[in-house]
Formats: C-alpha cells, structure tokens, sequence
C-alpha cells in the first residue's frame, strides 16, 4: 500500500463509524458481554508479601526474583529546567523494548484494526481495549518460555504482513526511566481467525470510544496517535472536508496546510534543539531507602506528605480460561489529573500550544509535552504552584471545550491512575503571552515531530482523541 | 526569512561561483595566504611528558588536571551486529554539547557563509576551513574563563541573528562516547567586522573547495551537509534544472521529487526502527590497562598488531599574534580510510545505498551510514573482511564515479585521520543485491532524516560534497 492510499484508507476508516459491528451500540454491547469484571481479582497486598517480588540489595530497590520484568529504582534529580532544581523519587527501570501492535484488514472497503478486551490490574474498572499485541521482549524473544501473545507473528516476522507504520516512541518520563516501545500497525490482506477477546473495529469507532471516559487504554491511545488524519505533504482535499463539523474540519485542516504553520519545520527543530541543549537534568541512581523525603515500609513505599504517587502491591487472580494468579508491584496514583492541549486559530489554522519537557526518564532531554500536564495536586487551581495556563481548562469563558474525557495510563505498571484529557480551543483574538519554552504547532507538525520521537506519551494520547465523528446530542 | 526563501537563497548560492571573491583563484589566493604552517608547530611527544594531561585512576583513563576538556577512556563492546561481536578499544568521552555555526548574510543579493581559516595540529596540512564557530560548552559559557570565540554571541543571544538551521548531530560513533554537537546556520541582516582569519565565501564557493583535497574541514562539511539544495516538500521548479549537468539535475530532483521514492517515509522509519530494535550493543567502561589487544605506555596506546588507531601526545606551539602553547592526546590514524555512497536511478530518481551502522558511541543505537565506511586496513580491497560493496569504489567497470577526494578527520581530536570520499553511480540496469539492513533513499529521504539526528557523521559529509559546479576541465 502507498502512502497516499494509506492516508486514504485511514482518513476513510476514521469517518466510518459502521464496519464489522454496524453502530456504536454494537460495539459497546461487545465490550460490555467482555466486562465481566468478577473473572478478575485484584487484592491489596503488603510489598513484604508479594510472591517472588521482593527488595533487592546494592543499591536497595523492588525486583522480581528471576531478574526479569522491571525493577523499582530509587533516582536523584537535579536540574536547572523549571520551579525546583532537586528531588527524589522511586522510577520504573524496564529496560526493554517492547511493542504495541494494531493489525489492520481491509474489510468491505473499510480499514478494520483487531482490538483486545484486555483485563489489567490497575485499572478503575479493569476490563480495557487495547491494541492487537502488547508484548514486552521477553514475550517476544520467548525467554520465558511461556506462550507468545497473539497474533504476535505478524509483527516479529517479516513476509506476514506488511509494515505501515513502526516507530520508537517514549513513555511516561516521570514514572519510567528511558522506556520505549516500538508502536507498530501492520496490514494484512487475508483473513485471519479472531479470538473471542478480539473484535475489528474501524478508526471511527475507535475515535468514538476515545470520547467515552476510560474505555481505550494508553497502548493503543499511543498507536493511534501515529495514525494521520490526513497527509501533511498532500494538498488539502476539498471533497474531504464535505459534511465534517467545523472542529473536525480545522483539525483536518491543521494536518495538511504545511503552507499555513506559524514557524517553519526549521525553527520547530531550532526551538527543541535550543532546549535540549539550555536545560539540564542529571539523575543519579540511588538505594529506596536513601530517598529524601520518601518512606520505605514491609507495606508500600510513599512520599511522606502523603501525596504524588505510592508504591503498592497486588495480588492478581485471573478466572479465565487458563487459570492464573500472579502479584506485582504497581504505583499508585490518587485523584486526577489533567493533561490539556490549548489550540487557536492562527494564520487561518488550528494551531496547538506545545511546551518543552523535561523529565528524569527521557532518554534525550527535551521532549515536546501537552499546554499542561499535572498530577492532582497540582491541578487544583488557585494552588501558588499551579502551571501554566491552568486557568483555561476551568474557567470556561476563556475558551471552548472541544474535547473531555478521563482516560487511564498503563493498568499493567499503574493503580488507578487517570487523567483528564482536555483540549481547549481559545478564540482568533485572544493574545496567549507563553514563554520561550512554549510554541505553536500545527498538528502536522505535531505527526511530522512524533514520527521522530520527539512528542511525548501525555501529548500523544491527547492527540490520539482528536478526530472524532461527533454524536448529534 | 521563510522557509522558501531561505532554500531558494541557499539554491542561488550553491550556484554562484562568483561573490565578495569575484572567482576561486581569489579563494584559493586567499587561502594560500593564510596558509603560513610555519606559525604553527606541532611536536610528538609523550603521553607521560604532556603538560596538564596525564593518566587518572579509577578506572584508568588519560584526562585534563583540570577535570576539563575530554578524557580518554576505556571501553568493552559485546555486539550481535556484524561480523565480530566482542572487542575492546579506547574512546573519547567529551559529554558536553558544543556549537558548530555558519554565519550567513546576503551581500549583493548572494548568501555569503563567514568561514575561518584555522589551523589544528592534528590536520596533515594544519591549516583548513572552519565554520565561522566551533565551540565547546566550556568555551560559550566561559568556564574557562578565556576569551569566547569570535562570533559565537550570533549563535547565542537570542535577537542578534534569525536562526535558520539548528538541529543536534552525533559525531564519530566508533571515536566518541555519545558526541553531539549543535550545527548551526544564523542569518544577519547587517554588517559585521570581519577578522582577518575569516572571510566571505558562496555555498558554491565553499562546494567547489569541497571537490579539492583537504581544505573544508570536519566541522564545516557536516554543517554544508544539512543545507538542503532543494526542496522535498516543494515541486521541482523546471527553471532551476537550466544549465545543471546531467549529475547536478539528478542531484537536485533526487532532493525534491518525493513523488518517485522507492520507499515511504513510513516504510524508512520502519526499516531504522526495525534495525535499532533487532541489534544490540552493549558498552562497559574498562581501566585502558585492561583492554584485550591493546598496550598503554608512558609513550602511546597502540593495538598490538599496530592496525586501528593509537593515542599519542603533541605539543603545539602557536607563533600567532597571542603566542599559545599547548599540549594535548590526538588519535592517530595511518593511512586512509574510504567513505563511499553508490548512487543509482531508480524510478527515474537517484537512490543512495544507505547501510544501517552500530558504533559504540553511538547515543540510540542504529544509525543510517554511507554504503562503505571503513578503515584503511579494511580498505585494501581484496581481504576477507573487506566490507560489502567495496570492488564498486576501485573498479571503474562497475560504476561512474561522480565525486572522489581526500577529506580530513576533525583535526583537534583526530591526527592525520584521513579518508578518501567517494561517489559511484552504477547503471540503471544493474542489480545490486543489498542484505536488509542496506536501503535506497532519495536525498529529499537523507535529508529529512538527517534533520532529526538519524545520519552519521561519516554519511552527511559525504553528501555536503554534492551540488559542486562541475569545472569545465
């Protein structure tokens, strides 16, 4: 498939929100046969009392007895980016490189990708969609010897598929250190036998439970952020535009008029280079137990002011057809909290507020983030230390809500740990003052700087909601 | 300026010849000048005689007293890429980020680049062209506390200049750790003094030096290789092609005619994210008095079969108008190595065999590399290790040869590290069978990769050697 007929079949799946289940209430009446959320039992356990998880010495940190899976690591941060120059914190060291794989058929005409109903321990209400295969390396390479994730061959051997998109992207850079994931959609051009947790789903359908809160897990929102709307290097199309609203129109809009972005692909990357090369951060490895202002319990580790986020563990019974029962360690995570996207109308084209950030897991320094992302806390507005630009995700004279909805991170690393999702579109005239670390981007140069790995996960799931059909109300 | 105007600024001057030096006897007049080496005196010294340098413990390494500069360090590569999986070698580790700046400004209509004739004491001939800035962290924020180099406040304070071009580019990966520099290109729109070591050249100019053996040094190419000659995201401009050689046209569509690449966008990142997710290379520092096959001594470090490189001691004694001395390591190079592209028309555009490479320093593992890079041992053609493709680059029945010169190695790090540059076309009809971690890319491809940091060091200063006016001979 060529690029050009890919954006087509793509930008064609995504208005489609009848496919292999006719309508939406199909779809939700599959996912909800799936939700039976008694098969799955997640209970609270001691860190002390987790089987085969346990503190490991030199330096202090949480791992699993046979070495594999991830480690709990304590970390020092020190850095001249931002309000506080040092602090300590537990992180995710996961040093895989894992993939997120949608299969994708044509079927009828229509692009379908395979989406699982997946159970996961952290999540609020455990049964999620997720792309076709999450499967970490050791899945993949098979050195655990158990089974391989399905329909895991058509990403890992070349000739059963074809590639349409594979990239490196990072993850959460506060909770993991230097994680990525390859984020794969492959095309097959047969059919293939579909597990009973497995069902095709067409973009549109997809984009529409994106609207719902907590339905569409972080896997396969960072998948579909890759997918573009439309192709950046086409002129625009006016017969696409026929019977879009006008939100869906400027966003289709902001992919493909390269001729109408504010700053040029060349000032884009001077900005981010620019960044990387002003602010700093060192992270230097420390033992759990020498972490400043953090206690460490047989029970759980947590910041002593109560807030941020925990360490915990769980104990996982899974009554499917292949009994299993595992524990694990997950952080915690209190409350919600926000990860907005300010847009606006410039030169003629929805442009998006993007800020510079700077975690202790980034592998490369400056990352291109959402207008704001804060954990809880911080998005209690009115607080001295709220961010930036707070104001216009609570004040709805500021702007328009053109999207809303919670949606979780990671349920398999995560304990309930959601977020708002916002997108906010401020009016033509208003002046934005943002300083230098902020910049306007159209969404093609948004697509454009992801496929290199330079947008972050928060941004990326943001992203991964626009472009929806809307429901008339 | 914007996007457009710049490239068609940079078009324009590719193909003067002709500017503030009315032609290239004035050039080189001017070079031949400058060219006085007896002001420059480098000795051989020993490692153990070096002023301020010397071996440091824990683990073994040779570095500055003052903690400063760079520091030469030990390390072991385990490898499941390529033909030898293991060995040790010393490695410069220099983790700061420095700048390497063009300043540019139109002068009768022509964009000049101020380049500086600089003499380095590990260049064969002392003397080369210099970007108007190379600079280390140290020198820009002044820890040292010396002089700033002329120029760098353009690259530096915000307003004095517009930023065209600013992007992170590796360096060496088998030479240095992690090496990143800033390559920059900053536009005045005044006059500027001009020193006497410095002076106003076209981009045709610096190209046509470019076609002559060691004159535009390391740092200068690899900031000429990522001003593109023509646009890829713009159609080809038919007037443009007037008076260009057959090559030059080929050159020129192969940068903007993104409608006949053999591969997508996407299907290139799918083939570099494939090749940084299947290969793996794992660096562990090592004392230099532990490295298999190699020798320290109070003179050098040499391998014991005397091939690769070794590490001596100069003493540089600068008789300029601020008479300098110094002292410092260099890694010494016999011989030269080949750096070479084969080039093809394939669906009417030129294609380059690109070859994913894994170098020790290198910062995210594959990078995209030129078709052959080797050293001078591997060169000799006829070993059996020599690499794939090489019998293209010395037998002149298997292909045309569009560019061949000696270039050099960066002159304060490396001593006579020289490589000879090569170019071959090879005819439409032929088939080259290419194992999958070689790929054809359109220059519009390499550039755009290029762009985010993907192409070496030894492959973008291959391509900054393209787009030379041909001299009629």
């Amino acid at each position: 498939m060529s690029t050009a007929a890919a954006r087509l079949a793509f930008s064609r799946s995504c208005r489609a929100l009848s496919g292999v289940f006719p309508d939406m209430e199909a779809v939700m009446a599959w996912f909800a046969a799936k939700d039976r959320r008694d098969r799955f039992e997640v209970r609270r356990a001691s860190l002390a009392a987790l089987d085969q998880w346990g503190f490991l010495p030199g330096p202090l940190r949480l791992g699993h007895r046979s070495g594999k899976f991830f480690t709990i690591e304590g970390i020092r941060v020190e850095t001249d980016f931002g309000p506080i120059p040092s602090w300590d914190q537990p992180i995710i060291n996961q040093p895989e490189v894992g993939i997120l794989g949608l299969l994708a058929r044509e079927i009828d005409g229509v692009l379908h990708f395979l989406m699982q109903a997946k159970m996961e321990p952290g999540n609020v209400n455990v049964l999620q969609l997720s792309p076709t295969v999450q499967a970490t390396r050791s899945n993949y390479s098979r050195v655990h010897g158990g089974h391989a994730p399905r329909y895991l061959e058509y990403f890992t051997e070349p000739g059963l598929a074809e590639v349409l998109l594979d990239q490196l992207q990072p993850e959460q850079g506060a909770r993991f250190l230097r994680k990525r994931n390859r984020n794969m959609v492959v095309l097959v051009s047969h059919d293939v036998p579909v597990h009973e947790d497995f069902a095709w789903m067409t973009l549109g359908q997809v984009k529409d439970l994106l609207t719902r809160d907590n339905i569409v897990n972080m896997d396969a929102r960072t998948v579909v952020s890759l997918i573009p709307l439309a192709d950046p290097d086409e002129p625009s199309d006016a017969a696409r535009l026929e019977g879009l609203s006008p939100f869906r129109r400027d966003v289709y809009l902001s992919f493909c008029r390269s001729d109408r972005e504010r700053h040029t692909m060349d000032a884009v990357m001077g900005w981010l280079t620019m960044g990387k090369a002003a602010a700093s951060m060192r992270v230097s490895p420390l033992p759990l137990d020498g972490l400043r202002g953090w206690s460490v319990t047989e029970d759980a580790i947590r910041h002593e002011t109560g807030l941020y986020f925990s360490v915990i563990g769980v104990d996982v019974t899974a009554h499917t057809r292949e009994a299993t029962r595992w524990s694990q360690p997950l952080l915690h995570h209190e409350g919600l909290g926000l990860v907005g996207f300010l847009c606006q109308s410039q030169w003629g084209v929805l442009h998006f507020l993007v800020r510079g950030s700077l975690e202790p897991g980034n592998r490369d320094g400056m990352e291109i983030g959402p207008t704001v992302a804060c954990s809880e806390v911080a998005a209690r507005s009115g607080r001295v230390c709220a961010p930036q630009f707070l104001e216009y995700f609570f004040d709805s004279a500021l702007g328009a809500v053109r999207y809303d909805a919670v949606q979780s991170e990671e349920g398999g690393r995560f304990h309930h740990f959601q977020n708002r999702y916002m997108i906010v579109e401020i009016s033509p005239g208003t002046v934005v003052d943002a300083p230098g670390h902020y910049l306007w981007l159209t969404l093609g140069q948004l697509w454009r700087m992801a496929r290199h790995g330079h947008v972050n996960i928060e941004a990326r799931n943001l992203l991964a909601c626009l472009g929806a059909v809307e429901r008339t109300p």
